[in-house]
């Protein structure tokens, strides 16, 4: 509820058109619509400019079609769900129509919307390894609304494949840089560009990697200024913040 | 060296105003000016927008004094030095005007700039312990041009002192949350706004607090979508990553 | 043996109706019956007022069997079974009547008692994803004889979730507080309530939640006071704690 | 403001007496006092029915002070600030009076109150080392209106010290466990008590006790039930809890 | 080769029975059988009176049957094997006569011997979840030639089922504590013996048990004396030294 | 492009054979072949002096195979896959002749090559469980055209059968170390040879040994000189290097 | 109170010399000496044949003070204070005459025992750096009664150096081996020699030795058998458990 | 001894002119000088080609100087003195001739020798606070006869800053690579040169650098092929490994 809105409803208390106990708990209302095992949150787009979206891993089938068809009810065109195995995949388009990306592990239900914005996000990783995670980044912001390009396989060890991109970096509004392992690339792409760079560290590698602790902890002491991270193999929260920046950037 | 100038170049290569040998070894020319202790990296402001920042720690009076002269002499009008303990301070301000913020450890040579954009940077704080990191990152964005304003003291178990404040996040382009111990006002900010959220965990609280650590984490885990997360401490990277999304956000 | 038995024993011995070698013995004698690969501590429900109950992990179905069949020798008449997965349950429930709770994993033989306090417990949970560890606990105070109420999915990413049900929380004796990922649960419920706050830290996340230990780190590190942790996932030792804070509490 | 006081409000809208953008600005008030560095929440004492504690590590002699003052102007009698280092309490102590207790690190402005309720809470340690942790549990306790009976140096190695003071424990509202090295003395107690016991792991004992690490971790898996462990070396917490604990308690 | 072995060596170089080359050579001569893939040590129980033991993890059936077949032919009497999966053990029984025990996944080739030394190794656990580790203990102790007395599930949280059986704990010349979750049992049984205590963290539990870490720094940390530790789960290497100890204990 | 290729294109701009955008194109031209999801480095070769290797794991068959035919075509005669599953190494064998050794997860498509150096690499391991990081450094090795001698079980609990093998060590152009546990083979061979060791810390142990951690730790904690350390398990890499060096050293 | 203790007071009360209440309160008895701030455990000398030490660390000179005369007062003649720093030792010597070892901050009150037993402990360093840890198991040993044999820096990197004392080490009862850095000390020591192996790490080294955790690791991950582990840097509990074996070992 | 030397004294016993146990003692002799607190390695340069050096943390002058002049007694012409603090590097500087370097903590005892072969170590750092490593690594290198070419301040950030210098990295004979924070410059070197990259992390930066551990593991987790690493801030032993390759590398 804005202001604006809380000051006519006291005009019509005022006005007596309301009385005090209703507007008591209209002000108290809660924003939500309670389906039991959670609330879905359907202000969150005029709150925060962006659709919900289901975290797959930890709920059933079951939750999930529940979910969806509470959101489309309230008028949702289009929902991602991530972390979605291939057979909860499998049983939800049994139920309704629906894109499924199975290396990214994610689901569109609903058209993808053309991009609303001019600027591109740029998606670089290290290896091969790491397509898993910068696809589930890529859908990501794709479906939020932008143009993304992906610039994959560039690691540091082989530093002149990233520099023939130099100019395809130096044209993003956002960088979401990818890597396992070692996770120089972030530092080197923060010192190659002007721009935001969302670090993603990712579970690849072996032995001394611990799944993704080492990338994480060499993305957040990267010598470059401009970077910032998210969690480990968190393509999906890379992609969210990425659209965020990207929508908000000015053309330039 | 831009394609441009290569061209030119080569153009003058074409035309024999300059041989050969003397192009092939410009092509190679490196970017930068040897002091010997260092490389001052000139052409970073053309490539990155922003100006060079000393990182005073681990340098001793002596470097940084060569460092700076260095940059005055190539033009720089404002350096900004982080991590200067009062005593190299002190040393610093016998060779030329330097302002020294204390509680923050920074040290500013020359003018701060008058703010060239209409965005702001919201700074918030979990407690009063937080400040040093909060002025850290406050006066780097000040320097960088950045209009900022301070919230500190806004800690979560106290949630109401946040939600008070919930217009003056809304109106920001960035939010720089920084807390210690649980770290989950970065979470609840993140919840608020529509804007990124730069968290920074610090290394205040005791016991299992494990010198940031345990804030670190659980912002990396933050529920909410659009948080991204710096070093711990680290004041200087959120200011510098929050002037470049501010400088590029479009003014709504 | 109490001191008042003790002393009757004294007396007998010096009455001559029981002689000394007796005497010495049975002070002592072992308070539990032992069935050979488990001693049965039938003195801790007068010891502690609550029920013995038996962890599944980690013990096969035939050996529960034989907790279970001397403990309903001795008396028992609820008898709960925790972390005990589905098909060892299957092969109980051919031995004897048991309700079993697939999602909490939880078996109960006999009836479940009617509430013998007033007060109440609510158990929050953060997201879907939590109700397992939340089922357990409050399944486990239910058997104990609670009025439980359980307030799922109100996560601090969306505080105003939260807030509403704040009159619920203020109702509590104790609060359970049960949360993954960053588990800033806790902090928000512990500076709204003045009750205990028992939190509860759950393995749900990916990548640096490292298994529940974020948002055990996190709620230990909690800036709000009166709360307290138990064990990830634990949510049977909550429940019992909140069971015990809860028939204890004079009513307001 | 309660829901009662939001009708009062409302019906003073409607019948004129306030108006309407003065009513919006009412619902909106902030519940705290704003003194610049720091928000002093005095509304606490009503929300939580306990006085607001200054936390002294990381705030200066001088922001202690001002808090104080603001403090003892709303009326507050009795103040505790806690990790208050000798040299800081020493400057407060020229501003006003205040009791200054040095192994505890705790001073208290203001009277001690008479105990308010007839329960006590037992505090035990493991060894000699572990004093200024559970001085800081017992004032804190003191300060909140409780009677603390204190039952120092009764770590587990001597398993019969302990056990002698059986019935010490057993008639405790609530007993507070403080122990380094390998924690085990909240587990012996647990199995003791049927009351509450906080767990407080200290960062006494050298090589692998890892600053309290190990006795944190031992107490989180304490095979006792009825146990929940507070961050290591927080007295405040410990004490705090168990004083709510032990107000809320019905007399036996 | 023995002092003496070398002197009769060089007495015979001296001689002349033995040239010097060939001298020469069986100085360096290797003390041990080449079998390939392993270098069968047959020297060892002259060296350290102790047969030789197959560590069955990460070798496949085939090539511990190649080891087991060398050792008969050196005459090798009882072999046991350790981590042994019930699979392997079935292709290892197709071949020679072998006693499987499933739950201490323990392979023994050949007789028990008839105990050779008079006092007792006293084998205690916390609960029935350490039995595995436990037998591994108890049976490698029973095949090196000891009385071994089984205490099982006497964790602390009932002190008093430890208490009953201190006399037992009292006659034995070691102790093996084994325990998982917070391992205090080690603690415990310490302060109550004057034998050498060996402490065996396990892998119970759950959690922040973080698969034995907790216990095996709570079991270094122990406040009592003469408490050691080996590794998480090593229930072998634990009968192994406790039989050292036991065959070298003066009779009393 | 070398500074020779450099100049001559320059000529040819000079001479007017080449135009001034041509030129400028040719020299920011990339160095490699881009196949969609990898950027095959054919220049690896003259820059490194060794053949591309494929990391099998995180890769598919089919990329795999995509890969190897680009890799065949440029001419490449021997191509290393390093954790390549048997299960996919069946699916690459239909398509080409492929050698593969399940115990190192190793295929080798094209012949070994004659070794072009005359020293030797001297591999020893502690323990028959370090076989499969032996092998897998052995073949790497034998690939890129070294003569290698397999010195395994040797670990430093029987440090005789080591000392036996002194000679064998000191003739090395360099030492692999492989162990798990303890790691402390690399020490005592670094205490007794004079080239290079690398140490290979493996995943074999259990509990305290942290899936390589402990060995990990130890041998970076090395007190012998000349040792240097790869990640855990990585035979390839300790072969790739020890190739790099045994080439390159001078022949005594 | 030993069990025919029990038995006398029982017959007594039979008697009548003793009444009921008087019996049942001397069987509660307590077994030590309270002198407030801690327990003195006079009795522990007959339960564990070893007189009582005082861990230093975390006591102030008078408490210290206090303890050593309730203790001189109860007849012990011998009393060992670990972690005495300089300071404190002055302050103590100037109320009684004590020892005071610098390297090893130990003080000695009253005079060292004559060894009485005939078998030896032999303690083995890695280098120069571990001797004050050596020396406190040294004290710690020779003040209980043992004879004691130094061995010290014979780290495994030049593994000579150990070999030529392996007949030292093997006519040792027990064997302490203390090592920082890789800890591999422990392990070849344990290949050598069929006496216990106590293994204790040092927080020597640098880098990634991690405050002794490294050798810790190392040593619990030990391939040779009989070897067990203290706390890191804990020269007394090493000193204490080889007394108690050698004490115990009957002589060859 | 050599084996030559073993077959003369058996020729010599065959010949009477050495007695049997005169010759087995001969044989069992240890190579080393016993000076009590230390045992000087005089047979290491012999064994290793290089002599030996003194690790001064952990010694304090005293033993510092006995080393020193054992090993000048017998011959040693330059002596490295490592982790040497000023103030025990002045005392020693009052005994004899030694030369101090300060930012390294290095004494160098005699003169340096000429270089003694033609190829040339790289050492490369990230940043400026990286040179108190690199002189350790530098000096090491030079006292042991290289030439060293130091490459400082080329951090990946500004990868053309270390691109410029390619030419130089790919001349080396072998690349010492140290940097704190990411660490990520081993990785972009290795990718750069085809000789021997040693990393070395430094412990360099704050927050989640973890004195180097970041580094550390990163360096580890190189997805550049040629890397091996050493312990976090180990400027000798990278300096003593380059060495080693340095000298037996074949000139091209």
């Amino acid at each position: 509820m804005q202001k604006r809105q809380l000051e006519e409803l006291l005009q019509q208390v005022k006005d007596g058109t309301v009385d005090v106990k209703e507007a008591a708990s209209r002000i108290e209302l809660t924003p939500f619509v309670d389906i039991g095992y959670a609330k879905v949150d359907t202000q969150r787009e005029l709150r925060q400019g962006i659709p919900e979206v289901i975290y797959g891993a930890g709920k059933n089938a079951e939750q999930m079609k529940g979910i969806v068809l509470a959101m489309r009810e309230k008028g949702q065109r289009t929902i991602l769900i991530t972390r979605l195995t291939m057979d909860k995949a499998t049983t939800l388009q049994e139920q309704f129509a629906m894109a499924y990306y199975e290396e990214a592990e994610i689901g569109v239900v609903g058209e993808f919307p053309v991009p609303d914005c001019k600027g591109k996000i740029v998606i670089a990783t290290g290896g091969t390894s790491d397509h898993k995670v910068a696809e589930e980044a890529a859908l990501t912001a794709e479906v939020l609304g932008n143009r993304v390009e992906r610039l994959y396989d560039v690691g540091v060890a082989g530093v002149h494949r990233l520099l023939a991109h130099a100019d395809c970096l130096r044209d993003a509004n956002v960088v979401i840089a990818i890597a396992g392992m070692e996770g120089a690339l972030a530092s080197v792409i923060g010192g190659l560009v002007d721009c935001p760079v969302i670090a993603v560290p990712t579970s690849v590698g072996y032995g001394a990697s611990f799944g993704g602790l080492t990338a994480l902890l060499a993305m957040l002491n990267s010598c470059a200024s401009g970077v910032s991270v998210v969690n480990i193999d968190n393509g999906f929260g890379a992609g969210y913040l990425a659209s965020m920046i990207n929508h908000r950037t000015k053309e330039s």
